[in-house]
């Protein structure tokens, strides 16, 4: 019995995520020197993700896939500018990717490509035996994150979000003083993704970047992202602000989130910038986007802690993920980068700046991996999240972030647009764990090594 | 018939708050000379008031009145010390308030009591042709923010509620940015209450400002304040945040807000206070206190804009009323003071430092008061808006913060229980003017006067 068939038997008889840690343990075996991956979207964000395999000497790229020749074309460049062979390409239409997971000659499959097809591939790299990492928001629907689930049982292959925000170094160092207790008893998180992407869902790939065109004419991610906010009212990209969030409240490990109420204010950036830069003659300008400017979504939590999460992506602004802590000793908010904390901070019911508190609780594993993370490039999230697929893949273990995290944060998408659906109803959030939230333990931000 | 007459027949007439400003137009006469107040209620925040009366030289403090014999001893010495005449004394119980709103010397009652009392006291003054002046929150109950406006439309005598905060000088360069479209449509905006009020709900007036007593044992307003932590789960303190917010939104006038959904964490702050600092053994260790640490309050507007409101006042931390205000073409925020207006800010989607705007768009309120509100001490607000309830006494007009604010802003409280009571459940938000929020008129910072 190899290890893939034992974990997939593991994964038949119950708790894989609870049982595999140990048994790694157990069955101390040496990881593996090489990881084979295939990647399925090469566009932007894949390429990003190459970039950092080839920065690994102990990954292998053994496939690609994309249906867009340039895409596949800009990717074989870049790998042949390394020196390192060229991988087999999967460019045969939209299907092709399941040819390409069929490879017995990859671990696992990276997946980055526009959100609708996630799951579907997703789901074909599991049935396949392969790890699959996938690109935030992982799902869609609330069936594709309990199809997420069922299959990662059903199979044993795991499934790991690319939260590459859980990452940041400053959310880590914040993880690092929940977990001591800095900030007492946490009580309350704000997070979110508040990012001008005006210029990102409308844009013709030409026009200095103020083009207003997306769809057939659109360019790169406006070519499907921005249909999403024609169609759908809700927090439409949750994970980014959660992912972290999550990890401070131990979500899916001793706590879950119980319901949540979303509300949207009106729609009018997307509108007003193709009227500002297209004329309110183009045609563009008759779109009726339904995706409020800003959606406020409130989670309740088992625990009792709360959770203020903000979607802002049509608006003018300067980017921000509106991290804040907050625990019965103590608050650190991101906006203004300042901290409190009572008994510590020298002058009482004053606030002071962050950075000390953040160099101090560095977390161990930017302790240690800093220096690469910086010569990988990308600002150091997109190196730890890639090493923890990698890392997990060659330990034969459950991945750092895995598919309850990928299930339970996206589903938020959906919960949210029936909120607002229903007058911003409460709507209870699914238990992916379905119970073994109680058991579960930390699998995030462990230890040094990934 | 005199103007008081006149004011309560036009009132029964209809809609008073906009026929009066025209009619005080028509009508020009010379504003009084002198105005007669009187204080119920002259504990530390009735003697801040004294204070403001105190310096104004248009102003004779003709009655007083409070249960607690030191409260009036300490604000006679208080006027003594100017050397202006002593006031009339009513501290013969709890009802004596209704004695000295019979006065024919006074114009106006100012009122800064726990606020169990304000509506009786309010109701009161206005039911004796006095023009009323209400600290905040105005009202505890739906109930009693309807008997303000009703009491109000039937007795044509005004209603002030002495939201000092609307007077901040940023909040109202705000208001000025906001009226001059300087941050395009408004969409969203967030505020709140976030002070650190355990020392002041916990509090024996001894033990170094860290006893732990409430109630009968309480100093101050922990006498009363803190029983409300105990009885109720809601937003209780909406107003310092919400009256700014409802000025730069229009709120009653032009728009109103339709509902809200309220969310409260668990409740921590308050017990472990007392745990800390007066043993696990304490009495009050016992308590159970109802209202979480923090609420969180998602009010709809009805032209499409979305308000968050934070209570948070049982845990560590710096205060702040986390104000943003964000339309269109551009976002201000009090936390980390920083602002970003599309087309202008020097460097795209980088917020830079708000200081050279508030100064801009310095409200000329301020802008001509500056030094007065400077030498009256409190820091100018409390100036401001002792002369709006003044200035309107004196002119014979509506207040600049009217009787419909007091009610609506109040009645988030109730509403906001409502909704956590019910597990978040959207909550329909009266509308306190029957309708006239389509044609009634800004009333608010409209020039330098008051």
């Amino acid at each position: 019995m190899n290890r893939r068939n034992f974990i997939q038997k593991a994964a038949l008889a119950g708790s894989v995520t609870s049982i595999l840690p140990s048994l790694s343990n157990e069955f101390q075996t040496k990881p593996l020197d090489k990881v084979r991956l295939g990647f399925i979207g090469v566009g932007h964000r894949g390429r990003s993700h190459i970039e950092q395999a080839l920065f690994s000497s102990d990954v292998e790229i053994n496939a690609i896939c994309d249906i867009d020749p340039s895409a596949i074309n800009i990717t074989l460049d870049q790998i042949k500018k390394t020196g390192k062979k060229a991988p087999a390409v999967y460019a045969k239409g939209a299907e092709d990717f399941l040819n390409m997971v069929k490879r017995d000659d990859l671990d696992g499959i990276l997946i980055a490509t526009p959100w609708e097809w996630h799951v579907p591939m997703t789901l074909a790299a599991m049935r396949a035996g392969k790890y699959a990492a996938v690109e935030v928001s992982a799902t869609v629907t609330l069936q594709e994150s309990w199809d997420l689930v069922d299959t990662f049982e059903k199979t044993g292959s795991h499934c790991m979000i690319l939260e590459n925000v859980c990452y940041r170094r400053d959310v880590m160092a914040v993880l690092k003083m929940v977990r001591e207790g800095v900030l007492g008893e946490m009580t309350y998180a704000h997070c979110g993704y508040q990012h001008d992407l005006r210029g990102i869902k409308l844009n013709d790939g030409k026009s200095n970047n103020v083009g207003v065109e997306f769809g057939e004419k659109g360019y790169s991610e406006s070519k499907w992202r921005t249909q999403h906010s024609v169609d759908r009212n809700g927090d439409i990209y949750p994970t980014h602000g959660l992912g972290p969030v999550a990890h401070w409240l131990d979500i899916n490990r001793g706590n879950y989130f119980t319901y949540l109420t979303s509300t949207a204010t009106k729609s009018r950036g997307l509108h007003k910038y193709i009227v500002d830069h297209g004329g309110k003659d183009h045609p563009n300008a008759k779109v009726n986007f339904k995706l409020g400017d800003i959606v406020t979504t409130v989670i309740q939590c088992h625990n009792g802690e709360n959770i203020v999460l903000i979607h802002d992506t049509n608006s003018p602004r300067s980017y921000s993920l509106a991290f804040r802590a907050q625990g019965t000793e103590g608050i650190w908010m991101n906006d203004g980068n300042s901290i409190y904390i009572e008994g510590v901070s020298p002058k009482e019911h004053t606030s002071e700046p962050d950075a000390p508190y953040l160099a101090k609780y560095d977390h161990p594993l930017w302790k240690k991996h800093a220096k690469s993370a910086e010569n990988a490039g990308h600002g150091g999230i997109d190196y730890f999240v890639f090493r923890g697929f990698v890392e997990s893949i060659k330990r034969k273990t459950a991945p750092p972030i895995d598919v309850y995290d990928a299930a339970v944060w996206s589903a938020i998408s959906p919960l949210s647009e029936m909120s607002i659906a229903r007058g911003s109803s409460p709507v209870e959030i699914p238990d992916f764990t379905r119970g073994k939230w109680k058991t579960n333990k930390r699998i995030f931000g462990l230890n040094e090594d990934y």
